[in-house]
């Protein structure tokens, strides 16, 4: 499966076909689980007219030890698929988190450049447009503003050779968005798939603990419904949990393929390995960037020394054109500290943690409560119509006397003859 | 507590202190406890003596009743504690991760200060020397060999500003080492609590299902130690939650107290807080190396264009100063990333939400696992007793007869005559 997924022609496909195949599998399971009781139960239907009634009187405890040990690896399922339910939430939430701080560097360094951009263009035209004005009666004084004009557009040239990460900031929010919708009902599905598994239990237990064939029946119909639950979640899971591994392989690969045709595979690259020893794909831009503002510093520098006692007129200007290289500076600080790669791979390393660490065993465990959910309704809906029969035979033999009834003569004249018995049922 | 906790002086003491306190209630709700248990079984015992046989039997199905209900408190305790193990775990093992992380960017940024302090000094200086004499016969080259030496003692002086990380990453490396190996006996600890309660929980059913008081005995005094040892685990969890939510409330006052004497308070707030608006403190050193960086460059691009034709001896020289100076290039682009505040207080925001919700969710739902517990166990040790009682009158009543033994021809006899008792003790 892994190297199909992986495979770069018509993965996806290959990929639903296998998880086809998977959820045919729990199918053809859920299939073989309804046929075993089918054929248990008309076999017990059947048999139960010849059995003598003395035999199976041996047996009745033997039901309801049954029926109590499922019930406990009912709750022990719930336990596990509530571990697992919040596991697999915090894998998703970890996720959603990097992706949300992956966003926040991609929209932050796109924010830097439009406004270094904006800086070292139209913000930097008018006061040089100005001086230009001023110092117009000397040729060297011009000639610098020259240079820090030629030295802005090199900038402006090279950040506009820097990836737009837009579209990928895009597909990231939208990605997360509906991560975060399915898992929110996935949640809250399983929480209430856990409610009915409970619900169901405590039914089993109430009916045979008030031999009501009313509950039992409602029972019944309840534990065949978790039943075909039970083995849809362990198709849904298995699933998701073989995607997940498959994509938990390789996810550099993937994620490769993936990008392919909106980013450069060196930046991709860059970012997925952040190897120190593998160049960064931004040092030439960072280096022009910081080289030309070094030289528009100096420029600007000289003509405040020299310029401005001559001109006193261009202070403002001069000053301003200072700031504004200042404030470019931090910019360029923070962009490239923003452009290396260890924050973004943080992030991506935080999410493949989250899922392929978390949400896998949280998936495993869910998967684990699916299975157990399944075997313990089987036991329980095989066992139930055995306790019918002893409801049965137990009518025929108190001709239908409730000997719990405290208002019933009869059932008092037995406890009082019997006084024993009460209590050592109580044992069982 | 926290206004003490938070307050500059003695704050430690005072935290002790109250923590002390709270060691102290738990010790007396645990004495209080096992008074009340005391004077609960000394009446029992008083009125065993003058209690009429007949009127206790309706009660015998409530004390079953009563340890089941018990005893199902006990399992939803051990999920819940299992659940808050699990996160506590989670939560720190979350701190250990970022702790792990914040340490690597330490070391890192020290590892490339000492690297770029050894590339202006010690490696610029042999081929500077070299060139010098190369160059000896024209001043205007040894001028700009001076300059370059002038800018990267520069850049030596500046570097040797930054703050050095090495006592912070000791002592990061010290409190993850003992957080760590403190909170894998934390664990396990739990977990061998978890499995000592689900023993005395089936020691109880096995005792009461088999009426063995050998069985019941040791129950009791496991369920002895395992109330003394829940009100222990709620009096350490209280502790450790109010000692957390005392550092969550106001994580950034308790680390600037700790590093006072260590980092000056611009650089931890720099941190702390991460404001883009806020002036990053090693702009000014960043600057000056990146400035100096671009003088030496210059230079040495001057004199492979003007004085490398005239003195082609001097080119190796000349091209290593060269890589030199790219390499430090590489290194201050690197440098600026990991000095910039949005990785480390990435680190300090996952470490904070590890302890403050991860780690102290898991806390709550472990006090509530050592109440719970402490409740069921209080319960159960009330009701063997009685079970106890029944066990005495029921040997009274049958002369220590064993009706499940199969090869005691009465009980075989009581069996046949009345068939109908097995199968209704079994629905008790």
């Amino acid at each position: 499966v892994v190297e199909e997924a992986m495979s770069p022609a018509g993965s996806s496909e290959q990929d639903s076909l296998s998880l086809l195949f998977l959820g045919l599998v729990a199918a053809v399971c859920l299939g073989l689980n309804l046929l075993f009781l089918t054929v248990y139960l008309i076999c017990l239907c059947c048999c139960k007219r010849d059995a003598e009634p003395e035999s199976k009187r041996p047996h009745s405890c033997c039901v309801t030890w049954t029926a109590v040990v499922a019930g406990l690896v009912c709750c022990a399922a719930v336990g596990a698929g509530f571990y697992g339910n919040s596991e697999t939430n915090d894998g998703v939430y970890q996720l959603l988190y990097a992706l949300d701080h992956a966003n926040q560097t991609l929209a932050g360094i796109d924010s830097l450049v439009a406004g270094s951009t904006l800086q070292m263009g139209a913000s930097l035209e008018q006061p040089l447009a100005r001086l230009n004005e001023i110092f117009a009666a000397r040729g060297d004084y011009v000639q610098s503003l020259k240079f820090v004009q030629q030295a802005a557009g090199n900038v402006a040239r090279q950040l506009a050779g820097l990836p737009a990460w837009r579209d990928v900031s895009a597909d990231l929010t939208a990605l997360a968005g509906s991560v975060g919708y399915a898992e929110y009902y996935r949640w809250l599905a399983y929480l209430l798939f856990f409610i009915l598994v409970l619900a169901v239990c405590l039914l089993a237990c109430l009916g045979l603990a008030k031999r009501s064939r009313c509950l039992l029946t409602t029972m019944l119909c309840c534990g065949l419904l978790t039943l075909i639950l039970g083995w849809a979640s362990a198709a849904a899971d298995t699933a998701a949990a073989v995607g997940t591994s498959d994509f938990c392989v390789a996810p550099d690969k993937f994620i490769m393929n993936l990008t392919e045709s909106d980013i450069s595979a060196e930046v991709v690259r860059y970012y997925l390995y952040c190897d120190q020893s593998r160049s960064n794909p931004f040092q030439q831009t960072l280096t022009v960037f910081q080289r030309s503002l070094t030289t528009m510093q100096m420029q600007i520098q000289g003509l405040v020394q020299f310029a401005l006692p001559l001109f006193p007129t261009a202070e403002k200007d001069l000053l301003g054109v200072q700031q504004l290289l200042n404030a470019s500076e931090t910019s360029l600080h923070q962009l490239t500290a923003m452009l290396d790669c260890r924050g973004l791979h943080k992030d991506y390393l935080d999410a493949l943690i989250g899922v392929c660490y978390d949400g896998l065993e949280g998936l495993l465990y869910l998967i684990l409560f699916s299975l157990l959910v399944a075997a313990s309704f089987s036991t329980i809906i095989c066992a139930t119509p055995r306790a019918w029969r002893h409801l049965a035979s137990r009518d025929r033999d108190y001709d239908d006397i409730d000997e719990d009834d405290p208002f019933n003569p009869q059932a008092r004249r037995i406890a009082a003859r019997n006084p024993a018995r009460r209590q050592l049922r109580s044992f069982c």
